[in-house]
């Protein structure tokens, strides 16, 4: 499993993907850093005039709701339907759906007009979209993770795509197999957009491999960049140097430190 | 009086407000970061589908007008109205008044719709809120501090609100206390957004205690975490480092450290 | 030459021109700081309300169409057009052009409609907007130099205005003289927004020079900049910390280092 992690990495870096983000304001700057930190290329535009053309000539689409606005909807559902149609694989990010009935009728929207191949979420996002009761808090997550696994195969069910859930424990599924991954760090609940940046690094690998495994290596990727950014922090040190670390880790990236560091456990039959 | 401040800040830590935020797209991440470093929930939307809503959830509401967008506007006077009538303190950020005539006009209506509970600003944004002469050069101050005071104890009388203007010496006043704050570094003015910083950091504050209390504890709080940056910055660091520390800082802070900095004159009753 | 570049560096620090800047939402914050990082005042905004307005007070104004949205296309002209009434110089930062066609529609619309005083672009830009065959690839490039300096000095003639396309080696030319600075670092194509923060720096110095100097100052002081912040990195560092240290570099820069590291090569009159 490590090696094929490591080997999607080799070919993120050696391809160089386009990676089109339809993203939110905040966390825009960072995911695109984080895409060239890991070897893909980004590409953020979301205007209707141009998203479609765009999408064609990348290998992933991600759409994120961060800050949603009305007049990008449009723009997010023709790129995402055009890249349906290409087999450009789409990663959504619901981001604080829940929040507010907007947020939670667009997602709802994007996952029946687009059946993502993944989304990333967390537990307070994925509970809401499996229409469970689940408190909500803008765009942190305040779920508790019962019933998570088994929401989160229900979801992958119903939109057949994976899901990827980050939280204390990660949890990624294509509906039949589960991978739980317990890699990651407390600070990066402490920085802005590091879900966003975690949805980010997964588009760039399932540009370069099937969903489950893209989704995989990214969420286990930001872990472990996670760890080894705040390794590196010393006395005085805090979520403003650990961002900063956690772009070199993602940079820095290989086989032998994924070996060394991943904490995975693999439930039913691997892709 | 840091007494109250260090309470504060254990309230925020504790409490994680959320601190709904209708801001600028330059210091967004920024602003996202520091709320987060000081321990509240930030959430940063300002679609008018949803922004009324989203307001309701939150403990405080931030309007900054930095990049101001008309499309914007109605949503901010709307999610203001709607803090309003659930006591939801407002802290409006008036950024670059007096550089157009939209922007003063959008300013004055603000004031005049909303009276939002604080109004954080600079020496130039302050006086040209007044009515005053005063040179403007984009959105950074190049007013004189002179009859700063007397502008923002008049500009409490008239909103009814706390006025906190920020310069070599920090001016905060309810129009009858005036707290006077020493504390800073020179290189806050040249990293962007931090005012917009210290703003977002009055809203976490005034989340968790009355605005008064608010404004001085968000004023400080970033002059202090300015000076904690400082300190840390060796040979060939410059504000590139400062603005990563001082996210740093503003993590760290605690009751010694505030006592230990805190440079505050009070003139009038303390709330 | 070094000289001029120089006394250029110390009028933008001692004038502190203000940047009017239309630029995008990935790289606006990065811009905002390198400008404050070298000594001039940006301010960013781009409604149609008072972009106009604004660009009156500013001494250089800035165009990037990176996450170019069809709202502000107007304000930006309208920006443009006031601009060149006053003679304030604009800067055209093409990103992207050639992904697509409603970028390159829009790009071509600007040379026709604002005349730039300068256009900062990369290869692939370059070539697109000449009408030559050219691979693009988002906004990243990935055509190859060979025919570039001949391009450069054709669009040059047909704007009339100067051309600095930066790659590997930079080409700066107003049509008749041609420099050539291969100063730089690789990490900087690891770090979004180092094109557009050339940009910014182009601006500044053109507030304070006349084009061709203000973009010789500005490609050769991002490329030293590059450079200083690369020798200060260390083991398990990369483009995250080399960000922050390149606001460092910037904010350092004297005449000593511009004397000590630029490699330019200049054919032709100088200016």
């Amino acid at each position: 499993m490590i090696e094929k992690i490591a080997d999607t990495l080799a070919r993120v870096r050696r391809e160089k993907p386009l990676i089109h983000q339809m993203t939110n304001y905040v966390s825009m700057n960072d995911c695109a850093n984080i895409t060239l930190a890991v070897g893909a290329s980004p590409v953020m535009t979301q205007d209707a005039q141009e998203a479609e053309e765009m999408v064609a000539h990348a290998r992933a689409l991600v759409i994120n709701l961060g800050t949603l606005e009305s007049h990008n909807v449009a723009a997010m559902l023709a790129a995402g339907r055009r890249a349906k149609e290409l087999s450009i694989p789409i990663v959504l990010d619901p981001v604080g759906v829940g929040a507010t009935r907007y947020r939670t009728e667009t997602a709802q929207r994007m996952l029946q007009e687009l059946r993502p191949d993944i989304i990333r979420c967390n537990m307070s996002e994925l509970k809401v979209l499996c229409g469970l009761n689940a408190p909500v808090k803008g765009v942190d997550s305040v779920a508790d993770a019962e019933g998570g696994e088994a929401a989160a195969r229900m979801l992958a069910g119903k939109t057949g795509g994976v899901i990827a859930v980050t939280g204390q424990t990660d949890i990624v599924t294509d509906g039949q197999c589960v991978v739980r991954i317990e890699n990651g760090h407390t600070l990066l609940t402490r920085v802005t957009g590091t879900g966003c940046m975690t949805t980010a690094l997964t588009a760039c690998f399932a540009a370069c491999n099937v969903p489950l495994i893209g989704a995989v290596a990214g969420v286990l990727c930001m872990g472990i960049s996670g760890e080894l950014a705040a390794e590196t922090l010393r006395d005085r040190e805090g979520p403003g140097m650990f961002k900063v670390r956690l772009m070199d880790a993602a940079y820095l990236l290989n086989h032998a430190i994924i070996e060394l560091y991943a904490k995975v456990e693999i439930e039913g039959e691997w892709a």
